[in-house]
């Protein structure tokens, strides 16, 4: 055991334990919802963690936002209304106004300390949205948001911690039941679903609840250095459009890091052990 | 920071930290060419590290084992003669004796007390090796042997340590060009090559080798969660064959955990920033 000093900042996650090498520790406070941590790191810029759980890196946050938000994004022809669940980072939000043919963004993050101060310490993450009419800040709890909304939204995302007190119900079978409704008849949504490394119970029991709902459900992987494992999946609730192919031709976006055409066509091609995960 | 205390395990790998926690130290001791450490872990079986750097547990290993060797040889029409430089723990030997085609592997490990290790404490990986014909055990330097050979090998398999001392020679353009000279006028190499996230600069050293030398060059990705960022890399030279196609139709393996046909045919589908490490 080589010993870290006050200079590194760890996240245990069962019994496994990532450390970041920090110059400070830039905030620390509870919100109403959650312990919010703010690290300046070594070479990984700013990170947030969230009662103690990693979110978001300045440096690999490219990742995960790119492919929770363009896979749905570019399987649907026309994605016009898009509903945000959490992400308060603002990275997702970033991501999808990025597609041309989007018309509006609800953004239900419930804790708005999340977004504030990521306006102060992710600049790269908020940059742009306060301006943009097309997102709608909408503060509150997102479970209770999308069962006031029916047949109104293209794409659903739901951009969670892991399961929680406060975000346990965005891995339920009640919240799938209202996204169904509040998604138009060929909507998608889309959510973070941990680790098929060290989560796979949650992984299948997410996929066998989608499957009592939707006509079509998928699961794919990215690779997300900060999180445990490195290795993270996405679970995907589609009502028509299967989530392998380009659909939409409107959009051209320049300047991803993560995210290809290519890399997408092939999303579903899965290690064994993550397909029989999803049986 | 949380502190952790002497149950765990930890490799520092420039600016992060990799923690496991641990039952007991099991072995601990330099041999003549690097320090060896075993550990038994909580929930990843035994633990093997080389001069602070973890090689293998025995829950996650089928992830290497499996991606290094299959690739290749599902790709070659008919892989008969093997070349394995390093692989000391015995998994690569293991899953190339799965190919019913295989007539014979060269088994070149610089460090015997790495196999010796192996066969006391990760037994599913050497289990079956010693009584099999096929395998020529040829404990030296693999740099050295790979030098005497002349279109003799259908695959050679470089499983090594990350660069050092011991192990950079591995990575040099000298040590390719003899690979090449090996290789049968169709054969491929492939060799592990490091984490696109934390070490770039030697992908991208590697590749641009590779291709002075090589026909076609290649670079595929697997989730490791045991190296450093969870995303491993590996580069394939290869005289004649491309490396996403199933040619070898000989072999039926059944039970594998990760690599899967599918799988096989869109390793090449990579994020944007991988591919750019390859210009």
């Amino acid at each position: 055991m080589k010993n870290l000093n006050s200079n590194w900042v760890t996240e245990v996650f069962k019994d496994t334990a990532l450390s970041f090498k920090i110059k400070e520790k830039l905030y620390s406070k509870k919100s109403k919802f959650q312990h919010i941590e703010i690290y300046e790191t070594e070479k990984h810029g700013n990170l947030m963690s969230l009662d103690g759980c990693y979110m978001v890196t300045e440096k690999e946050e490219f990742v995960y936002h790119e492919m929770l938000v363009h896979i749905p994004l570019f399987s649907h022809p026309n994605p016009q209304n898009i509903l945000v669940i959490g992400g308060g980072d603002g990275g997702t939000v970033r991501e999808i106004l990025k597609h041309q043919c989007v018309k509006s963004i609800d953004f239900v993050e419930i804790d708005e300390d999340v977004y504030k101060l990521s306006k102060i310490y992710f600049k790269n993450l908020t940059r742009g949205l306060a301006n943009d009419k097309r997102v709608n800040f909408l503060f509150g709890d997102g479970i209770k948001f999308v069962k006031e909304k029916k047949n109104f939204y293209d794409v659903i995302l739901v951009d969670s911690t892991d399961p929680s007190d406060i975000s346990g119900g965005l891995f339920s079978t009640d919240f799938f039941k209202d996204v169904y409704k509040a998604l138009k008849k060929d909507g998608i949504m889309v959510m973070q679903s941990e680790s098929p490394f060290y989560d796979g119970e949650i992984i299948s029991n997410v996929q066998q609840r989608l499957k009592k709902i939707f006509n079509k459900t998928y699961l794919y992987l990215a690779f997300i250095p900060i999180y445990p494992s490195g290795c993270w999946s996405f679970s995907c609730g589609s009502k028509k459009y299967s989530i392998n192919k380009i659909r939409n031709k409107k959009s051209v976006i320049k300047g991803l890091k993560y995210y290809t055409h290519n890399l997408h066509k092939s999303i579903l091609s899965l290690p064994q052990f993550v397909m029989d995960l999803m049986k």
